[in-house]
């Protein structure tokens, strides 16, 4: 039997609770974000503002400023270390774009195709350096470490990415190593962050965890965009990894259930990156023959699941309901 | 009357005495950054060995080293300062070579010509981050604060340099802004660290200028030998400045000085990057023509004295004439 067809489920996860709790906190970060990235020099000025003002959900400093509500943190180191991690963010994003010419994030054209390559890669080392000086400002070693060490590593799962290009035949093993180095470390800096500067140690381990299976959860899902968005909806093109020779999981698992065809056909996309009009509808078309994008979805809320776990031993509350609600979101994007 | 033509100056500076004094600290800041390269990553590993083993002078972590040094330092943090200063430095070529396509750099193949522009962005993004956890693993926030302002300012100028190409009548006070921002604040920063990691705080200030003003006059021999170098000896190409239309200062006095139509030679080569045979050699003998190679020479002879100067509080040792030998090496390297 068929795995249901992603429209058939309908689920829905707001996340309103949570900026609501969290929206004079993020008032604050948005504002330190944006004093820092004003410049004297106008390509920063137009290049830091063009990304890091064009928005999107924040959800990673949002996870610092929950985490911080969740461990009942009274003070306001959150608000810088939640734009830290936002500096980090975005900073791999414009390396990112560098990397990958996308053509469309959050909506909008991508820095680089605005303003070049080199100008991307520049003004990216600046948010980057940004994002120390915050850290350095704040004063705590063990901030640093938590944030220098999800530096080291998401640059190590960048270029992981990079060496799977083009190799359907990677492992599920290896994708899961990349995903959860590019991605999922940060967003379980971001939690463990609120529970550091709250001074509750014991409470460390879970939201870290809870941020590494969310983060995952988040990457298997904007994997499963990448082919299957609502252009209109999301704001996001469809078709870049493909175009690119990216693999993610939704590949290969349909390339482990191909035909020797099939394989073929896989190796001449993505491998050669020769393509022609109608590949990418049939490479959507392998993936839905095979229940690949379904089981990319299954798996991404076996780890929301496994995240929402890692809460139990905290009270309930509108905090920890907020942080539910992420866990959900991060699923729920794709129907 | 025209300047003496650079070939007719002899002059000397050898680094032998500087590297005798540091041979030890130097093997051990060389091992330091090979273990940090070492990953299970083949990409990473290969490219962080082929821009950092191909060695060049070492000539900032040497810095740090001979300050530690100057300033009666008893200790090893020097070691891993150093070799965060040289992660740094490194990340910043990296970077630089996306962005300038060289041809050459110390004599090889640069990092981007072998591995591409993608590789070169995220494993220069992974030294960064070494840089950073080997601070972090210092645990001094005075370090971090020195070495996070001075990332902050290069990525600044070299943002600002890239702002700059393609303009010959970029002033010479800008360039010198990008100069100071790109390369000296790293000469100065790893000159500070010596006594910061020495508790001498009054030191500080002056092995920081000292560094600054051989930063800057190391720059603008650079500047000079991208038009005058002699390849063979110096393992560097000439021409990379002219073909990409970067604007140096030799450039601007040639510009400044020069007739309509000359002005107009360099806004086609440098502006429009139209460029055709020759027209290496004819901006080089507009430069000879202006006497700009000679009067470049001459401004960094002045910063290197004005380096000189900055040392006047220590007593005489081998340190100290260390230390005013690489501030003679730095203006001696043209010749």
């Amino acid at each position: 039997m068929n795995q249901p067809a992603v429209s058939e489920k309908v689920k829905t996860a707001s996340l309103d609770a949570l900026y609501a709790l969290i929206h004079n906190d993020l008032k604050k970060v948005d504002a330190l974000i944006l004093d820092r990235v004003k410049s004297e020099i106008p390509l920063i000025h137009d290049i830091a503002r063009h990304i890091v003002a064009s928005g999107g959900k924040r959800i990673r400093p949002a996870l610092t400023l929950i985490s911080a509500q969740l461990c009942e943190y009274q003070g306001q180191r959150h608000i810088a270390l939640a734009a830290a991690v936002e500096f980090i963010h975005t900073a791999t994003l414009l390396h990112d774009d560098v990397v990958d010419e996308s053509k469309l994030r959050r909506g909008l054209a991508t820095a680089n195709e605005l303003f070049g390559n080199k100008a991307s890669v520049l003004v990216g080392d600046f948010l980057l350096s940004q994002a120390f000086q915050i850290m350095v400002g704040d004063g705590s070693l063990k901030a640093l470490k938590i944030l220098s060490d999800a530096s080291a590593v998401i640059s190590k799962g960048e270029v992981m990415q990079l060496m799977t290009e083009g190799q359907p035949e990677t492992t599920i093993e290896n994708y899961l190593q990349v995903i959860s180095s590019k991605t999922a470390v940060l967003f379980a800096a971001a939690c463990e962050l609120g529970a550091v500067i709250s001074g509750h140690d014991t409470l460390e381990e879970d939201l870290r965890e809870f941020g590494i299976y969310i983060g995952i959860a988040f990457q298997l899902v904007d994997d499963v965009l990448d082919y299957a968005a609502d252009e209109k909806v999301l704001g996001k093109s469809v078709g870049d990894d493909f175009h690119e020779g990216k693999i993610t999981l939704p590949v290969i698992l349909a390339y482990n259930a191909g035909t020797r065809e099939e394989k073929a056909f896989w190796a001449r996309t993505l491998s050669e990156l020769e393509q022609k009009p109608g590949d990418f509808e049939e490479a959507l078309a392998l993936m839905q023959k095979h229940g690949a994008i379904a089981q990319t979805i299954t798996m991404a809320e076996r780890y929301c699941s496994k995240a929402r776990q890692c809460l139990s031993a905290f009270p309930p509350g509108k905090a920890k309901s907020a942080m539910l609600d992420i866990a959900d979101f991060c699923t729920s994007r794709v129907y």
